[in-house]
């Protein structure tokens, strides 16, 4: 089985599957008469398709363990997907580029405490992957008619292991 | 000047004003082979006028000290608002009913931890509100095109204290 080891999560690393939401870098200014800083229009929300619409969600993951094995990763035709962690442990956002319609070799990130993701529209991803304990993660996704959902079972599946820093 | 007392937030209260963001009483199934569940849709995103498009942002707020005066309400004539915290620490939502074109008496609620709200269109509110240290939200609005800010200034403010519990 292909082993993949995990990066941490990167703008520019990032850049082909959506956005990192984050305070850092973000264009922002004060309001509020001074009291808030508003980190503004982090995320490139996209909604296509019949009767479009953005839903706000709360998704609660099962922990997974690692080294994890991955088998199946999906896209949404329709719309952008945005999780946002709403504790400080560890999760993983494994996405892969488009190959003729079906994942290329998938990579798979680590995101700082305090950092999401909103993956762009059609883009293939794993499920939601939550490490350590169960964790919750507030999501802006696309509701409305038309299917918005694919999957991909991997004939072999990968390893996603964590990067042998010793060997660094 | 006249005093409010903070109430506990509540879906049945809070229901002229919006929503509340939370896993109580909202609809769920599993999805990503039981491994997550969706608790799904907990918001009514509203987004009008030209060019509307969602945000996601996040909003970092300095704390406020108790009681506060409140002397500012706002609303906004195109779009929803919705607020999620990403701490456990308090904060509050003040709202108003509207009243001819101002606010009618002011209520401010406060929110169990792991609550967020959804402020509907065109809804008087107070600015963003937490308690006790800075606190970032994130936040789920309307972009475009259109002025979607309306403020009014109270002649006379609004004391915003805790409830007295020696009194009930």
């Amino acid at each position: 089985m292909h082993t993949i080891e995990i990066e941490a999560l990167t703008a520019e690393e990032f850049a082909p599957f959506g956005q990192i939401l984050s305070t850092e870098n973000a264009t922002h200014y004060p309001i509020n008469a001074g009291m808030t800083e508003r980190y503004h229009d982090l995320a490139t929300v996209e909604l296509e398709g019949p009767a479009a619409r953005p839903l706000i969600s709360i998704f609660r993951g099962q922990p997974y363990e690692l080294p994890l094995t991955l088998s199946l990763m999906e896209r949404h035709p329709l719309g952008s997907q945005a999780f946002f962690p709403l504790s400080s442990r560890p999760f993983l956002v494994i996405v892969a580029e488009d190959n003729e319609g079906k994942p290329a070799e998938p990579r798979a990130f680590l995101p700082k405490p305090g950092e999401g993701v909103n993956i762009a529209i059609n883009t293939w991803h794993g499920v939601l992957t939550p490490l350590e304990a169960e964790s919750d993660f507030l999501v802006v996704d696309r509701g409305g008619e038309g299917t918005n959902l694919e999957e991909h079972l991997f004939e072999q599946g990968y390893m996603i292991v964590m990067r042998d820093r010793s060997a660094s």
